[in-house]
């Protein structure tokens, strides 16, 4: 089912102090950028490498404001490793298989996640505390 | 400088449990067990995918004792990801760049890692709370 380490989420306060650092420090540049309403998160897209599959890369999450999941992460937490994504070919079907095992899904339908994947997230207490998303990667042509 | 994710590195309290959870809910297999007295963790790399630099894996680690880093960590934090690490061809040249940036190295010179591998750890204050390892995979005929 699972194909790929697709991408790691990192929550911080400045995405573009983070973007500088990660480009510094790791030489990882910008692929995409994104403003996600709907999860209120400005975030970016860093590239680490191509598969078969699909691409690899870290995710930096700016909350838009402090009354949103990761505004509230940052808050409790701080500065770290938010969440973790895995390749799937079929999220919905991925979706099924995991609800089957009993694992609590946060999301009941896809939606839409970056770079137009489609995306949906497990609950993180049924997944040994780790907040896990799923992906499926667009078309190749899209 | 950085070729693939190499693994994601989680904290756990019980490390069959968990190898359990993650075969179920998403088919993902044990290709190595490890205990490794140094680090005071008994761990287990479940395998995601092989890339053309190396692969990709999820680490279970569970603390041999309390009075362990990940033991520490389990404490305050819980359950939860402890690591990110990055594949990379040269750990101790990877070192000096990166300590040329001025970000902190846990590790002066490179150690043992999962899997007859070479490792290092990067200071987590310096790469956005993130505790990040460095690691060069042994030859492939090793």
């Amino acid at each position: 089912m699972i194909l790929r380490i697709d991408h790691v989420g990192i929550a911080c306060h400045d995405l573009e102090a983070t973007i500088a650092l990660y480009q510094k420090t790791f030489g990882l540049k910008v692929v995409h950028r994104e403003v996600n309403e709907e999860q209120g998160v400005r975030e970016a897209m860093l590239h680490v490498a191509d598969g078969e599959t699909g691409g690899s890369y870290i995710q930096l999450l700016e909350p838009l404001h402090p009354d949103t999941p990761v505004g509230k992460f940052l808050a409790t937490r701080g500065e770290g490793v938010h969440h973790v994504a895995y390749g799937v070919s079929d999220v919905a079907g991925a979706m099924d298989e995991i609800a089957a095992t009993g694992v609590r899904l946060i999301d009941k339908t896809p939606r839409h996640g970056s770079m137009n994947s489609s995306i949906a997230f497990l609950h993180p207490k049924d997944v040994g505390g780790v907040l896990t998303e799923l992906v499926q990667a667009p078309p190749r042509d899209s």
